[in-house]
Parts: C-alpha cells; structure tokens; sequence
C-alpha cells in the first residue's frame, strides 16, 4: 500500500507554532494495551525552548490516569473536516467505550515515546513527555509536557509556517466556543511592519 | 459625552467562554501609577467555576513586574481592527517607552480591581486577581489568575454566547501564528448533535 500520508516531521524549535494560534486539539494516550483519545480546548505553549506546553486534562477523566500511568501524552490538531469527531470524542469517557474502535481512528505510534497520534484529518501533532508536576495538576488540573517530535501535514504547515488558504479549508484548525459550537481560523490578517 | 459603550457584564460561570477559543490577549497591568499593556498568545483557561485562567508572562518583562507588585491582571480581547496595534505592544517593552501613551489606548479601571482595561476595539476584558504560583511562575512563566470580573462587547458577545457574522468582523477575534501573522477567527462550525 502506497504511503498516503502528506506528513513531514517539524524542527522542535518550531512546534509551539504548531498551537500557537488556540486550536482545539485531541489527546491522546496510552497505558497497559489501551489507549483513548479525548479534546481539550484548554492548552498553550509555556515556553520555546526546550518545546513545553500545558494543558488542562481533568482529574476525573481517564486520559489523566492514562497520561500519568505512561507519562507520556499527544496533542493531535484536528482540520475542520473532523469537528464532529472532536465533540463526540470530547462528550463520553474512554473508560466506558472504547472511543478509537468506535470512531474508527487510525493512529501510529509516535517516534519517540510510541503515543498514538493521529494524522487523518489532522494539521499536525506533538508528542509529549509529561513533567511531572503534581501541586499544578491537583490544584488547577494543569499538566505540563515536553515536545519530544512533532509533525504536521505540509499541504497547510510547511517550513515552519502555517499557510490558510481556500483549497485547504478541511485542514484549518477549529476553536471551540463551546456547546459544540467552533470557529474555523482562516482570513490571515498581516500586522504592519514595525 | 453620551456613553458610547457597548459592553456589558458577562457572568463569571460563563467568563471562560471569553478565551475558550485561544485568542492572542492584551495583558494589561498597573501599579504605582504606572501602567503597561502587552500582548499574550499563550493563556487558556483551566477552570470554569470559580472562573480561573493561566497565562504566561515572561519573568523578563515589566508586565511580570507590575502584576507581582500589584496581585492583579486584565485580560483584554482584542478585535481584528486592532491587529497593528496588539502587533506592536507585543514587541517592545513598557520599561523603555509608555505604550498605553504612545498608542492612545483608552483604558478605564476594572470594577473589583481597578485594573486598566479597555474597551474600544476589543471584544471583552476579564479582570484577575494573581493566585501566587512563584513555582510554575518560576520553571514556565505561567501565571494563574482567578476572573473577579469581565465584560463583552454585545454586538459579538451576549447571553453567554459569541456570533460571529459579517457585520462583526472588526471585533472578531484574531490568533497569532507567529511573526506578525495572525488568523481571525469566522466560520463557524456546529458540530453534529450527539
């Protein structure tokens, strides 16, 4: 079978561009022969260099346990084309359905720490090794990681550089309002040179 | 004058709604009559009730300096219309010039806080009260803040609710991708109902 993908790995200098700009994203996980994916709105880089990022994963939910049991997490930035997937997958619990069977998402083992990270229909993913940092995950459900690879589709992200235009509007990245409600990010606005 | 405002209160369940969606945010500040504005692409929020907020402010900027000093923040929402304007408080420092002065920002104080906030071109504002993390502030620059207040322009933010629509446009909110690019977020996407 042919390789389909249209995904190129990105320079880890440049991966906080990767969620700069707020998408929505999937996190994925994995422990003991089972893995889950789940959405959160609620993610940012925190620094450059080294890569690090948070995001806010629920004590409740089982990603948490899978994350801390595996210290190891994704962030899959999912296109527009897959919105309802990201609500669906973001409104049940992985611990009573096994929700990458039922959605039927194909997933590949990352390069470093092996996390599933998806690339159909996605912009881009990061593979994280979490930090542990426990008063910040029990106080604010914060949890902090380090971008060990990192890979985006190059028909929307090249070169360290994302690029929105009309025949890629099923890559571009969606934002969450809330309620299942999302914004596509597209119309590039060019600051003034200073 | 007649009072040209068109903000209203947002309730604080529904403040997180405001930076759901990963808008690039003014970070505004003040103290010892002195004030500054910055801009900031990397804040989420991480709790909806009380209404809590993180936010990473470099331990080398002024703005990190003002919010220590005083225990409070706000954070500005900026529209499209202000692009060139968030472009260029970004990138340079309110120790070497008074930004709020140079660019003619209008702020006024923030109702519990009295942080400056402003109104004119963005879409909302919330005001924060720092919760002192100095460990997180110290390994990440990421700050935590609990919204006391917030507000939203009503022709893009009212019962708890954006609409995004053309006649909004130059309050819609913009995501930086880096390097003076942004997105504006439009387009909305309703997810299949579950």
């Amino acid at each position: 079978m042919p390789d389909l993908s249209h995904f190129d790995p990105v320079d880890l200098p440049h991966a906080s561009r990767l969620v700069n700009h707020g998408p929505t994203v999937l996190v994925t996980s994995a422990h003991g022969g089972r893995a889950n994916v789940m959405a959160a709105a609620w993610s940012m880089p925190v620094e450059f260099t080294p890569p690090r990022i948070a995001v806010v994963i629920d004590k409740r939910t089982w990603t948490r346990e899978l994350v801390l049991a595996s210290g190891a997490f994704g962030l899959c930035v999912p296109g527009a084309a897959l919105v309802d997937l990201t609500h669906a997958v973001g409104s049940c619990s992985g611990r009573a359905v096994d929700k990458i069977a039922r959605h039927g998402i194909a997933t590949r083992p990352g390069p470093v720490l092996g996390v599933p990270v998806i690339e159909a229909g996605c912009a881009a993913w990061l593979e994280c090794r979490l930090i542990r940092e426990p008063h910040t995950e029990d106080a604010y459900d914060t949890c902090f990681g380090e971008v060990v690879a990192a890979a985006a589709d190059r028909r929307i992200f090249a070169g360290g550089h994302w690029t929105f235009r009309d025949d890629n509007a099923a890559l571009q990245t969606i934002h969450h309002l809330g309620g299942g409600h999302f914004v596509r990010a597209g119309g590039t606005l060019r600051a003034a040179p200073l």
